[in-house]
C-alpha cells in the first residue's frame, strides 16, 4: 500500500499521550514453569489496562532482525528504523549524553596499545577499566583544544572507549575508519572518501588531531594509540513536533535513551531510573507537553544478565508506576517495549514485543493480561512498531478524517 | 517500512536449517467431518514439534493470488515472487530438469496440428499422449541441431508440450510468441520485440529453427506444426548463499521443484519422492550444508486429484519422516507448504498455508497441533511467506544485531 501522509490529517485537540516503555520487556518461556518473565510477573495495573484496552504485537525493525536500542525507540517513535539510519559516531555521541549539535562530525575512539615500532599490539587497549580511560581523555581534553580553527572535543566512554567530536564550519564526514581490523600493523590515516571540499578538509582536521593525540598519550603504558571509526554527523531528520504535532519530553535515566529522543527533538526532563520518581518528573512536566516518553532500564539490564527473576521482579516495579500515570489523565496510555530481551538468550531478540493501548476509544479486545501469549490474541494485532504513532495519535483525537 | 538489507547482518555459526516442504498443504474444510486435510489427518511427530514451537501461516504471493509451484517456493526460499519472475520458456527448461545455462534461450512449445493450407486446425495436437510425443521430439533432435553456429536443442514435456532451447554467444529473448492464440489462421513467425541486435539475431535463428523443424515432421498425422512461446532466458538472480550465507541443498524427486531451487543456486542430492529414502539423503549430505529444502511431493498431487483421504494419508506419511530429522540435529526444523491445494479444489489455491516453525529460542505460542485453525492463533501470525527467511535466520543465530 501506499504510505500515508498523517501530516495533512493532524488536529491539535490538547490530549496527551503516555508511551511507557519497559525495556526489552519481550521474552521467551524459560523457568520451571516454562513461563515468559511477563508471564510469571504479577502486573495487576497493566492487567487492569488490558481489560479496559487493546493489545497486540509490535515487530520491531524488520521479520527477524534483532533491533539496537537506537532502532528499537525509533521504531516505537514512528520512525522506520530502516529509513533513519545513525552513523556510529553519531549514536555513541548521543548514547553519552554528548551535546552534539548539526555540523558537530563525531567519531567513535578505541584506545589501543602500539609496540615501540608504532605497529598495534592490542586494538582494546586491554581493555583498560574506565577510570584508568577518563584519566587518558582528560589528558587529551587538555593538549588538543583546537586545530586550524575547528574546536575539538573529547568524552571517554566505558573501558577502552572514547568520544572525538570535530566542532566547525564547513566539515564533512565522508571519512574512513582508522582502525586496519586487525593487529601488527599501524594505524590507517584518515581519508576522505572522495573529493568532496567537505570531507577533504575533515579529513586533513582530523588526521592533524589524532596526530597531536597520539603524541600526548605516547608515555600511556596501555593506552597509547587511538583508533577511529564511523565519522558522523547529527543526522537531519524532521522532528516529531513536525511529523506529529506533539510538543513531546522524553523522560530517561540512561542517557542513550535520551540521546535518541533527542535525535527527533524530544526534550530531556529530569529522570533517574527510579520509577517512583521519573513518574513525577512527568507529572512536573504535564502542562508543557502533549506525549511523554517515560522509559524503565531495569528490565532490560536483567534480561541481558540471564535473571529470569529479576526480570520478573523489575517487570512488577515498572507495573507500579502505572497508577500515577493515570492519574494524570491521559488520552492514551501506552505500555511496550523496543525489544525483547529473554533472559534464556541473554541478549536482545528479534521477538515481537507485546504492546496495550489503553484508551476511552479502544475496542476491547476480551483479554485480562498482559503478556505475549495473550497479546497474540490481541485486538491490534502483530504490526510493525511504525504503525504504534498512528494509533496513538488517532486514539488521542489528534487525527481528521481522510477523504470526504 | 523501507527493505530491509539482511546481508551486511549475517554471521556463520555453523548452524543448520530444515525447510520440510509438503507440497499443497493447505486446504479448506470438506467431507463429512468438516475438516481440512491437515485436521483430520494424525500428525504426532509435528504437533510435537508445534508444543515446542511457534506457528503461523504463510500467504504465498499476494492476497487471493494462486501461485504456481516456482512462485510458491520462490516466497519460501526469500525471493519476493512478484519480483523474482521467471519466463515461461526459462520455467519449462527449469520444470523438466533440462541443463538450461546463463545464455541460453528456451520457449515451451505446443504441438499442433495444421492442415493442407499451413492453417492451424488444433492447437493442441489432439493432445497426442506423452509418448507420441516423444518420438516427434526425438526425430526433430535428430533433424536439427545447429543452425548459423547456434546449438539447438529439444527435449520432451508432458502430452502435446515440448521444450526447445538455443544455446550461443549473444542470443536475446526479447521474442514474440508463435501462437495467435486461435484456430483456422498460420502460425505467426518469430519477431524480436526491438531492434536490438542480440533479439533480431536470436529471432532470426528461432525462424530457422522453426522452419527447418516443421519441415522435419511435416509428415505427422496430428503433430506436423509448432507452436513456440515464451521465449526466456535464465535469469541472473543473487544466489541464495549471496543472499543469505547458506550452502543449500535440494532433495526433491520432481524436476520441476529441483530446477526452481536450482535458480537460486541450491545443489541437488539424491532425491526419489520416497520420504524415507529423502530423509537418508539429508543424512548423508548432512555435512556438506548448511540448509536443506526437502521437498514432499505425495500431497498435492492427492489435492489435485481431489482425493481427500489420499492427502490426509500422505499427510501422515510426511509426517513420519520428522523424526528422522530431528535426530539429525537442526538448529531450525521449518514445516510448510509452498501454496494450498484444497481437494475440494482440486487445484492450487490462494489460501494462506500453515507453518511451523521449530527452534530452541522459539517463543511458544501453547498450540499444541498442526493444523490451519490452530495456526491462525500461532505466534508468528499471519505473514507473507518471504518473512520465513529472516525467521529462520534469526532462529538459527546468523543474525547479528541491528545498530547499537
Amino acid at each position: 500500500m501506499a504510505s500515508m501522509d498523517l501530516h495533512s490529517l493532524l488536529q491539535d485537540n490538547g490530549s496527551k499521550i503516555i508511551l511507557y516503555v519497559w525495556d526489552g520487556l519481550g521474552g521467551i518461556q524459560a523457568g520451571p514453569e516454562g513461563k515468559t518473565e511477563l508471564e510469571a510477573a504479577r502486573t495487576p495495573n497493566a492487567d487492569r489496562l488490558v481489560s479496559e484496552g487493546a493489545c497486540g504485537l509490535l515487530e520491531p525493525v524488520s521479520p527477524g532482525v534483532t533491533p539496537g536500542s537506537g532502532p528499537g525507540h525509533l521504531g516505537l517513535f514512528g520512525y522506520d528504523p530502516v529509513e533513519y539510519q545513525i552513523g556510529r559516531g553519531a549514536l555513541e555521541a548521543v548514547g553519552v549524553g554528548f551535546d552534539f549539535r548539526h555540523g558537530d562530525v563525531a567519531a567513535r575512539l578505541n584506545f589501543c596499545t602500539l609496540d615501540p615500532g608504532g605497529l598495534i599490539k592490542d586494538r582494546r587497549a586491554g581493555r583498560i577499566p574506565t577510570d584508568e580511560s577518563r584519566l587518558v581523555v582528560a589528558r587529551l581534553a587538555e593538549a588538543v583544544r583546537e586545530v586550524d580553527g575547528v574546536e575539538v572535543l573529547w568524552a571517554p566512554v566505558k573501558e577502552h572507549r572514547a568520544l572525538l567530536v570535530l566542532r566547525g564550519e564547513g566539515l564533512g564526514d565522508g571519512l574512513e575508519d582508522t582502525d586496519p581490523q586487525k593487529e601488527g600493523v599501524p594505524p590507517l590515516k584518515v581519508r576522505a572518501i572522495n573529493d568532496d571540499k567537505a570531507n577533504v578538509r575533515a579529513a586533513e582536521i582530523a588526521r592533524k588531531v589524532l596526530a597531536k593525540a597520539m603524541k600526548a598519550i605516547a608515555g600511556e603504558k596501555k593506552a597509547n594509540g587511538i583508533l577511529a571509526r564511523g565519522f558522523a554527523k547529527r543526522p537531519h531528520w524532521p522532528s516529531f513536533q513536525e511529523r506529529f504535532g506533539l510538543r513531546a519530553a522524553v523522560v530517561a535515566g540512561t542517557p542513550m535513551y535520551r540521546g535518541v529522543a533527542r535525535l527527533v527533538g524530544m526534550e530531556a526532563v529530569e529522570a533517574t531510573n527510579e520509577i517512583a520518581k521519573d513518574v513525577k518528573s512527568v507529572a512536573a512536566a504535564w502542562d508543557k507537553y502533549d506525549f511523554f516518553f517515560l522509559h524503565y532500564k531495569h528490565t532490560d539490564k536483567a534480561g541481558e544478565d540471564g535473571d529470569f527473576d529479576a526480570k520478573v521482579r523489575y517487570i512488577e516495579e515498572a507495573d507500579s508506576g502505572i497508577p500515577a500515570l493515570e492519574r494524570l489523565g491521559p488520552a492514551v496510555l501506552i505500555v511496550t517495549a523496543d525489544h525483547s530481551t529473554p533472559s534464556a538468550m541473554k541478549s536482545h531478540s528479534w521477538h515481537p514485543v507485546p504492546v496495550l493501548l489503553w484508551a476511552k476509544t479502544a475496542r476491547r479486545d476480551g483479554l485480562r493480561e498482559f503478556n505475549e501469549i495473550a497479546c497474540l490474541r490481541g485486538g491490534l494485532g502483530m504490526r510493525p512498531s511504525t504503525h504504534l504513532m498512528p494509533l496513538a495519535l488517532a486514539h488521542a483525537g489528534r487525527l481528521a478524517k481522510f477523504g470526504a
